[in-house]
C-alpha cells in the first residue's frame, strides 16, 4: 500500500503524477525535453541511460518501464538493453555510450565521483558537451524519479505486459501523453 | 574546472541553467511549484528540507544556498537551520517537521528506506498527504539538483556573501527570477 492516498489502478509514478498535477506538468515537461528533445544522443541511448540508472537504484517500476522504452527504440538491437544490465563491460555498445554509462553510474551514487578522466574517456570516444551534460542530468533526473516512486511506496506490477504498454506509449508519444490526451478530449 | 564549457562567473547550478535553457525552464518551473506553490508546509519548512538533503549529499553550493534561503524565511528563528544540520534530534523544531526530515533523509539515500512507521510518526505529529508527498519529492528533487551541480564539477564559491545574495533572491523572488527578469528587459 502506498504511503499516501493515490488513485487506484495506476502503477508506479503514474499515481502521484495523476494526483499531483501541479508538479506533474513540470516533471513531464522536463522528461520530454531531456529524453525526446534535441540532443547529440539518440532517444534509444538516452532511454538506456535511464534504464541503467533505475536498475542500479533497484527501482523495479522505473527500470522495467524504461527497459521497455529502450527495447522499443533499439528495435532489432533490443538485446543490448539486457546486455548492459547484465554486464556493462561486455555489452555490444560503442565506446562512447559505454563511457557515458560509466559517468551515469557514478552520478547515480554521487556527482562527486565523476572524474576528469571519466569525462576525457567519453570525449575521446566522441562525446561532446551536450552528451556529457545530458548524461549527467538524465542520471540525476532518474535518481529523482526513482526516489519519488519508491519513497511513496507506489505499486509495481510484475506483469510484463504492463511495461510493454508503457514502453510503446513513451517510445511513440513521449512523456505525459495520457494527460495531454485527456485534456484534448475534455476540450 | 567544470567538466563541460559553462559561462564564466556563474557558480553552481546557475552555470548549467544558463547554458541549457531548454531544461532550465522545467527545472525552475518544478522548483517554483514545489518550493513556493500551495502546500501544507511553509516555504521555510520546505527550504529547511532542501538544506538538510543537500547537506547530507555534501553538495556545498546547494546546501549553502538553501541554508541562506531558509535563514531568510525563518527570520528570527534562523538559528534552527544550523541546529538541524548539527543535530536533528535536539534541534528546536516541532515533531512534525522532525518526522518529515527523517523521511527526507531516508529518501536522500533510497526511497525504499521509508517505512510505514516513519509515515505514521509524521501523521501522528500532524503531517497530511500533501506534506508527505512534498517532503518525498523535495528530497528527490534536491538529490537531482545536487547530482547536476556536482556531476558537472561546477564551481562553489566559499564567500558567504554569494550565498546571502542567492538566499535573499530566492526567498523574495522564487526560482528562475534572473531568467524571467532578463527576458522582461529584452522585450
Amino acid at each position: 500500500m502506498a504511503h499516501i492516498t493515490l488513485p487506484e489502478g495506476l502503477p508506479g509514478i503514474i499515481g502521484p503524477l495523476t494526483a499531483y498535477r501541479a508538479t506533474e506538468q513540470h516533471l513531464d515537461g522536463l522528461a520530454n525535453t531531456l529524453m525526446c528533445g534535441p540532443s547529440s544522443l539518440s532517444k534509444a541511448e538516452r532511454e538506456l541511460i535511464a534504464t541503467y540508472v533505475s536498475h542500479g537504484n533497484e527501482c523495479y517500476f522505473c527500470w522495467n518501464s524504461h527497459a521497455a522504452v529502450a527495447r522499443n527504440l533499439f528495435g532489432e538491437r533490443a538485446s543490448v538493453v539486457d546486455e548492459v544490465l547484465c554486464d556493462l563491460g561486455t555489452a555490444k555498445i560503442d565506446d562512447k555510450l559505454r563511457a557515458l554509462l560509466v559517468i551515469a553510474g557514478k552520478v547515480r551514487q554521487s556527482g562527486q565521483l565523476v572524474t576528469a578522466a571519466d569525462v576525457a574517456a567519453a570525449r575521446a570516444a566522441g562525446a561532446d558537451d551536450q552528451a556529457i551534460h545530458d548524461t549527467v542530468l538524465i542520471s540525476a533526473m532518474f535518481g529523482m524519479f526513482n526516489r519519488y516512486v519508491d519513497g511513496l511506496a507506489t505499486t509495481a506490477p510484475h506483469d510484463p505486459a504492463v511495461y510493454e504498454t508503457i514502453g510503446k506509449r513513451i517510445a511513440t508519444k513521449g512523456y505525459g501523453s495520457m494527460f495531454r490526451e485527456r485534456e484534448q478530449r475534455s476540450q
